[in-house]
């Protein structure tokens, strides 16, 4: 028995993306009962030239719907990045669970070997869809998901490591 | 064809670390261009109640090694938390990438359906194999390299996202 790719990409992302909108919700609350404005979030970096926290929410959602539609072999759905708001960053985590929740097992079979070709600003890159997904995917997913946590925890939201690990997943979110 | 629990663990914790590796060699630069005592870096946090950078390296490395043991059926490797350099945290990434070398794709043959029983400080949790890995050690693994990753950049350190991604493991380090 080995690893299933729907397993490995559709109920990871999920699981994580749920993670984060519970994130989200809790820099929200924090906003409102600090009175602060959340565009101070919204535009956070942890260095001048990092990119800020909505587009670290737009790249992980990117990389999830991106990583599952091509493994599945269907079209990746078009966002346009344009949220202003907390409550728009939420839309597009919801808007991308549920185009996750559109996936079957059966469209991942013989995902590991599908040929994937991913067109960069300035190279174009060839993997088969297992390592596509574990050298790829999967660090671009976590690492954008954890740098926007990163940057809700250094601006002093109360979360925890258990909010990124379950806070949204856990709770049926 | 599935993808495999070796590749899905192995594999991608030995890049993960490798990278790590090269991230903090242009750590170690950085500190000794600019004469940046390390350990301004080795005790930096994003928020005080965070856990410092050489703790963020050292679960990481905990994370890998548990995860890759515990599905390949084998003892976990010890190791003491006793590092105070960039050299001691490298020795330890290469103790980790040594041990996930001595780790054979026949070890993680039913890996994915494995009992793994994991004792928390304040819990016990169970898993499957799969369910382990894609919803307990990825997300930590991935967790504690970004971490330690945004440390260095958000302290000035010239990475990008591509150190990340491939920095060690694409130069055959």
């Amino acid at each position: 028995m080995s690893l299933s790719m729907y397993t490995a990409t559709v109920t990871s992302y999920r699981s994580m993306l749920k993670n984060l909108s519970a994130v989200i919700a809790k820099a929200e609350a924090h906003c409102e009962a600090k009175k602060i404005d959340p565009a101070a979030f919204l535009a956070s970096r942890l260095y001048p030239d990092m990119l800020p926290f909505t587009s670290q929410v737009q790249i992980a959602t990117d990389n999830a719907k991106g990583a599952a539609a091509r493994l599945a072999g269907v079209e990746i759905p078009k966002f346009e990045d344009n949220e202003k708001s907390f409550p728009e960053l939420q839309a597009r985590l919801d808007k991308t669970i549920a185009f996750l929740d559109t996936l079957t097992e059966a469209q991942f079979e013989g995902a590991a070997g599908r040929d994937i070709v991913l067109q960069l600003r300035d190279r174009k890159m060839e993997f088969k869809g297992d390592v596509y997904l574990t050298q790829w995917a999967n660090p671009n997913v976590y690492f954008h998901i954890t740098t926007a946590y990163a940057l809700l925890r250094h601006g002093g939201v109360e979360i925890g490591k258990k909010d990124y690990l379950s806070g949204g997943a856990s709770q049926g979110k």
